[in-house]
């Protein structure tokens, strides 16, 4: 009682300060990444590259360099293992350099060793090809060209963007070229009037984030990698992030795709209507597809308007179904200022303490059972935050918030987002990560993560954190080694379990390498054998991006 | 400078009035097609049926009767004689209506030939075809059973739910069996936390929100045909509406979907997932392809909360311009707020007068070249109506508005919704319309309306309406009796000018019959090509609505 009432008095105490400096809005918050010295080149802008100092020690984001002090790590979860080499695919040779050479000029076909060992490598140092040839396109005709003469030549493809993918989607499996789109990076219009932006799929997400900004406009989509990842990944990827709860998914804001199928010919979807009913809506079927159908080369998207009244509120719950009652009265409550609802359990929080040097809990007085983030986003500062503030007492006096603080300024702010954000860096110095991105109806999504732990016992922490105002769990497992029996208990338990709830077994990062063979958990056979028809229609070598999305036994 | 003043102080006046009732939500509308006493029978609930008394006087819309005083129109937009019957299709015989009535039982068999009559015929009395038979499905798997039947026999099919499209998509074209989706019309679930509806697709648009308003919820779309469309008609046409400016499309908002393929595989995609990126999104496919890949059976789609304060302004602009710079500035400053903003033009205006009995100008001091419709919806009543009274004493005070009125309470803000929603009323009621339905960039929007209104000159009255925030144009020309000289002045020039500034001929009404020969004008050859090769993947045969969608000349 004596606790409830110190936390409650903090509580109140909090709410009474001042108004939260407009300017805290989210492109403003410090990350957990931010530290990184690393800088790169970039024709639109310089920028900083966000990842960790332990991971990488000098990044040149678009020759993809990586420094002698890399760390090495097991490639556990590659599934190349498993995998033979497509027999149907030819090898490249000096003939096929030569002809890149002559479309795209010496320094854009690159043999380099050290720049190849980048491209062939996903950022968490999980996945990783041997691919001899990177090919740096700078115009969509010159992509044209490329998948003209590799399908001709039958030699497979991996189109990568930032290559800032959880699931092995952007790194060849065997020797693969590599197509980086990150010098295709222009903005081409933006209409002020109607907020639509087109611009090359090799635009950093920041970057445009960044232009819009100065526009009065933001994108749609925030994820923690904005800082290298490509807007044609997002799209490939059908990114999901942060903002999602509030402006919706890809599927609604992109208006338009120009892609280059694996023949060459260059589709033109590139729309920059709202509404456009004339015919089947072909955009879709690139979004998301991972790079398997096409590769994405100019993107047109919806921007909503800049709204500076951004409030944080880092809030504790004594259970799981105060959350999700709290997810309820919030989008009734707060729907049309609501932009964040993320939750961490104690076991997150925890691992974030421990972890990540400087981090504090902003509720120190317990450790709590559950952590929820609620940001709201309006036009309005003083009544946001007033209808902030209400709801927050109101909700503590109905006893699903058992204590809680607002963010007064933009480091406060900072520091509430750098624990939720923070926390993949967390579990990465922890020691070995097994990740698992899932969707599952909000009420039975906690059930996986206890079920885990007692599974698990002490061999292993299983934290569970994510995007709760999108039923969107991060399910993630740390051992301080790689342990193969940790991982038989994880696999196939966690897709069977997903599936039997009727969730799906990658929510926004994809399939990838990783979940190709697992789709059948989430898609029947009639799906997946009719994706397969579309992936033979679109690309009949299957050239594009070969080993991932689909399982090879449904290709051949 | 006196009509200034004037004006301005009838619109203080209107803004110092007491705070519109918070019950006053767009679903108790009184739309203008509200009076016509016809009802049916509904399995789920019954409704009143909305159509207007001139066109239809007796309507029993599962068994689609049409009484004797039906009106008879010309039927101009058909298509249908510049098409022959595609050979390959076989004629209904006696053993394929039994072999029907084996499946589905007797009753649901139906060869009346009043009920035919309406099936074969849209709503407008613009597209008519001469099928022998209705099917009327309960159940997917009677959708698979009819399908594979027909596709093993090539009887092509057309399926049809309110049959309120505009582009002659419901109707057959020849002797097209018609699968009437009315009789499967339950919800199947709703979640409460998440929103996410599953119900089946022959539930009507009003139905489904009526039960939503139930539970605190609402559909992300609103339509006038809403009383009778079907939600599979809505998601098989992606259709827009109202609510679009503030929920987005049916691509961002439907989740899943299960359809059926021509050859009666029945395709589960049916997820209740705000997340999921498990291979190709292949439910996108079916929305808005209209009927032509498969017979969509349920949908999943995200509802959001229900929110009771509901505002709407009728306001005045002296030109186009204003109206686009008010657009900007309600985006901005009441972004989070804002759920519709209409337009129309004086010429609208005079013809809601002239033909729409009981209409009254909210601002009758003066005739105003352009008219905005401002709604706003949000969770604080006395709130949200400041919010949107300071925005519109800074938008007169800056010049973008010359006139307007607050609605008081919900019978002003029915008047007001009346003129905007009582337009195509008004407009049949005037003699023959030539209807475009465009997509267009919001600064060259007026500009067709103009060019038109000079090139019939007298012979056409020329009126331009629509959701100005979707950049969509509801280009209608008006003349007493149907004119072949006036339609050919109309179109291609239409569709020219619409290609020439790249907007869309379809923004929400689909191709449909009226312009699957037009796609040309807003999708690339190579474009149009997919879409063939992904409709002779789907359905061989092309069994499911032929001539609809796509031109011939790129099926066989």
């Amino acid at each position: 009682m004596e606790k409830w009432r110190s936390s409650h008095r903090f509580f109140k105490q909090s709410l009474s300060r001042r108004i939260v400096d407009p300017l805290s809005n989210p492109t403003n918050r410090l990350r957990s990444s931010d530290f990184c010295p690393g800088t790169g080149i970039c024709r639109f802008n310089p920028y900083i590259e966000r990842r960790s100092r332990t991971l990488w020690t000098c990044c040149y984001l678009r020759g993809y360099y990586i420094g002698k002090s890399l760390v090495q790590r097991k490639y556990y979860g590659s599934m190349a293992s498993g995998l033979r080499k497509n027999p149907t695919f030819a090898t490249l040779n000096l003939d096929d350099v030569n002809y890149f050479k002559g479309i795209l000029g010496e320094k854009n076909v690159i043999q380099d060793e050290d720049r190849l060992a980048t491209a062939n490598v996903d950022w968490m140092h999980k996945y990783k090809g041997s691919s001899k040839l990177l090919l740096r396109p700078t115009c969509t005709e010159e992509v044209s060209q490329i998948l003209k003469y590799c399908n001709s030549r039958r030699l497979a493809v991996v189109p990568q963007g930032g290559n800032t993918g959880l699931v092995g989607g952007s790194v060849p499996v065997f020797d693969e070229v590599v197509v980086n789109l990150g010098s295709m990076d222009k903005i081409i219009s933006f209409d002020k009037v109607s907020g639509i932006l087109v611009c090359e799929a090799g635009s950093i997400l920041e970057n445009l984030d960044a232009f819009l900004a100065n526009e009065g406009f933001i994108m749609p989509l925030d994820l923690g990698a904005k800082g290298s990842c490509h807007i044609g990944g997002n799209v490939s990827t059908n990114a999901g992030g942060l903002r999602m709860i509030r402006y919706g998914s890809l599927h609604g804001n992109v208006l338009g795709l120009e892609a280059v199928l694996a023949n060459g010919t260059v589709l033109d979807m590139l729309g920059t209507l709202r509404k456009d009913n004339t015919g089947y809506d072909l955009k879709q079927l690139f979004i998301g597809s991972e790079g398997s159908l096409g590769i994405i080369t100019k993107v047109s998207i919806l921007t909503p308007p800049r709204l500076f009244s951004t409030n944080l509120a880092f809030l504790a719950c004594n259970d799981f179904f105060s959350c999700q009652k709290l997810l309820l009265e919030a989008k009734r409550k707060l729907g049309e200022v609501l932009s964040a609802f993320e939750f961490l359990d104690s076991q997150s929080m925890e691992m974030v303490l421990a972890h990540l040097d400087g981090t504090r809990n902003p509720l120190p007085s317990s450790l709590y059972r559950f952590y929820v983030l609620i940001e709201t986003t309006g036009s309005d500062p003083s009544y946001d935050r007033e209808k902030l503030e209400a709801f927050l007492l109101q909700s503590m006096e109905g006893g699903l918030i058992c204590d809680g603080a607002v963010a007064q300024d933009t480091n406060q702010s900072s520091s509430f987002w750098h624990i939720r954000e923070g926390l993949p860096e967390a579990l990465s110095k922890a020691g070995t990560v097994y990740k698992y991105d899932l969707s599952l109806p909000v009420e039975k999504m906690y059930g996986l993560v206890e079920e885990m732990r007692l599974r698990l016992g002490q061999s292993a922490k299983v934290v569970g954190y994510g995007h709760l105002g999108d039923g969107n769990l991060h399910l993630n497992i740390s051992t301080p080694e790689y342990d193969d029996s940790v991982l038989r208990k994880i696999e196939p338990f966690v897709y069977e379990w997903t599936s039997k709830h009727k969730g799906s077994i990658s929510a926004e990062h994809g399939l990838g390498l990783m979940k190709a063979n697992e789709i059948h958990y989430s898609k029947s056979p009639e799906t997946v054998q009719l994706m397969a028809s579309i992936k033979k229609l679109l690309d009949p070598n299957c050239i594009l991006n070969p080993y991932k999305v689909l399982p090879q036994s449904v290709l051949h």
